[in-house]
């Protein structure tokens, strides 16, 4: 018998926020293609207020399911909410578009059941509507956000958390960074050859969970023309260039690095003109990576956590309170954010490791 | 009597790269609208041969001026190649692919022609073919490159060489950088106020040149999310936020900084999707600025020098010696090159300023 494809988790976020308008229009934008893979883990009563603030016609039914399981039975366009038990009681009474103990307690609750759902392997990974930090911290979690709470969640017991990076991607480009929040100073001074070889090996092992047995990863390089042979810094001789030849001892295909105004454009994958050199490109700071994602349009960018045991993926924005209960949030981050885990996840599916 | 429009220089660059191939072969594709308004200024003989390069039937005209102002002249499609005094007599003999003296010293004397011209008035501005650096120095020249002959050659005598700034620029962007050719570290440094007030000053006034009575500058900041009021990097309050105040009490429509990761995806001009926010982006280092520009293609991205009292353009390669006498230079960045400085000129003039 044949395994049943694994499910999706779409965890609904801060119940204050625009995340649970944005799953319920990205279902019924995507109604005939979104059913029986996913469900979302989150409030009913959340659920059905956010589909009220939809026009009459366009409103999906929503269906409390009685396990997740029960998602892959679902009618085509027809929202199944998994609650996980010990979700706050009256989430409706949180005032929206403020920082609320209980919205940050339920959202907390609902990401530790999509990691759940991936331990115990009848989900492969969630797409996270935004949560609202502030809220996490007054419902007392000691992780300041989604990615550290998937990191200690996601990890073995007892075991220090698995080290984790950021990619950014669309349609044409998939970059994983060394550094982000930090100083552009700072980013410097952490551009260490065990970081550089570290993210190296997260994103080589990542695309092979999602079915790309060699993987070819590009290196950018940090400075102008990548140093050009020390004459403009030699961060690319002193930890780039080793980390990218302990890569290559270890069997990945990685190269550079690589000049990083160039790099970028030699990965981007437009066919017919442009078929990428590159399937990932290792980007060393913040900006270096998202000025070329974002270029071509900010929802465009789906931020993918790599490292994790499970795919999980997110859009580009927040909890956008000031758009909350108006009906006018715009769910096409979120909806690029699921379809990437789709497709990641069926990867992993088929590179035998769903 | 309206004054005509003025000419627009091609200088040859070195006469043992492809820098006449590809002037030939622009002039071959856009011939219907070249002539007339442009002029070469090179070796007749070396423009003969480079035109034999290519097929028969191709092969544009190739005709000795006897005077600059003669290129009005031209029927549609002709080459119009003004010889200035003193160029080698023997440049042919000067093999192909190889730094020569003569080709160095040539390739001096047509850009001195190409300043002299624009300071008569009879031009207006230059589109340079690419040089070699090591040919200059072994010619004597005191100079490294283009832009600092052009900065000396271009500034009234007797005067300090005029600051520049190298601007890079497609259709949908123009970027102005701060910093260029120097390790990320040493860029960090070299962003003081004075150095971005005087970018977005040279930005400004080079734009209302082209005809734009108010251009809008959006200023990158340097750290990620412009260093989030000091949180990653303190930059923006030191040095780029003071630099913006003091440009908009000069009346300059300047703002910022804004969070590099946006302000070029922001500012890209490519409508009816994207209608751009800012006229010119001002970019803090190289790679910033450079990886929006190239990211669409090598081949869109054009060099403008600002800061010179005429306009100045060149394409984003190099003498590309192999290629040199093979028929198989790409003529296209340089077509961009020539475009986009008949539109700055066109600009000017339309300006009051031809």
């Amino acid at each position: 018998m044949q395994r049943p494809e694994p499910l999706l988790a779409l965890t609904m976020g801060d119940a204050c926020g625009i995340g649970p308008e944005i799953i319920a229009k990205y279902w019924q934008s995507h109604g005939a293609d979104s059913a029986r893979h996913l469900l979302v883990v989150g409030d009913l009563c959340v659920m059905l207020r956010a589909v009220s603030w939809m026009p009459p016609q366009l409103r999906p039914q929503v269906v409390a399911l009685s396990s997740p399981a029960q998602a892959r039975e679902m009618a085509l366009g027809c929202i199944g909410v998994w609650t996980p038990p010990g979700l706050p009681q009256d989430l409706l009474t949180a005032p929206l578009g403020q920082v609320d103990v209980r919205a940050g307690r339920a959202a907390a609750a609902c990401i530790r059941e999509a990691v759940r759902l991936a331990q115990t392997g009848e989900g492969a990974g969630t797409g996270t509507a935004p949560l609202r930090k502030e809220a996490l911290a007054l419902a007392g979690e000691p992780y300041p956000g989604h990615t550290e709470l998937l990191q200690a969640e996601g990890s073995p017991p007892g075991q220090a958390p698995a080290p984790v990076r950021m990619m950014l991607a669309n349609e044409e480009l998939k970059t994983v960074l060394v550094t982000i929040h930090v100083s552009l100073r700072q980013a410097i001074e952490q551009i260490t050859e065990a970081a550089v070889l570290e993210t190296i090996r997260i994103a080589h092992t990542s695309a092979q969970s999602w079915g790309m047995p060699r993987p070819r990863i590009g290196v950018a390089g940090l400075n102008p023309h990548a140093g050009e042979g020390g004459l403009f810094g030699d961060e690319e001789i002193t930890a780039i260039s080793p980390a990218i030849a302990a890569a290559r001892a270890e069997g990945i295909e990685a190269s550079g690095p690589h000049a990083p105004d160039t790099v970028f454009m030699r990965a981007r994958h437009a066919p017919p003109r442009h078929v990428g050199e590159f399937d990932i490109v290792i980007a060393m700071y913040h900006d270096q990576g998202l000025i070329p994602v974002k270029y071509l349009g900010l929802d465009e960018g789906v931020n993918v956590t790599l490292g994790l045991p499970f795919v999980r993926t997110s859009p580009d924005h927040g909890t956008a309170f000031d758009l909350a209960g108006t009906g006018r949030a715009d769910p096409t981050s979120f909806a690029r954010a699921v379809r990437m885990a789709r497709t990641l996840v069926a990867g992993r599916a088929g590179a035998g490791q769903g």
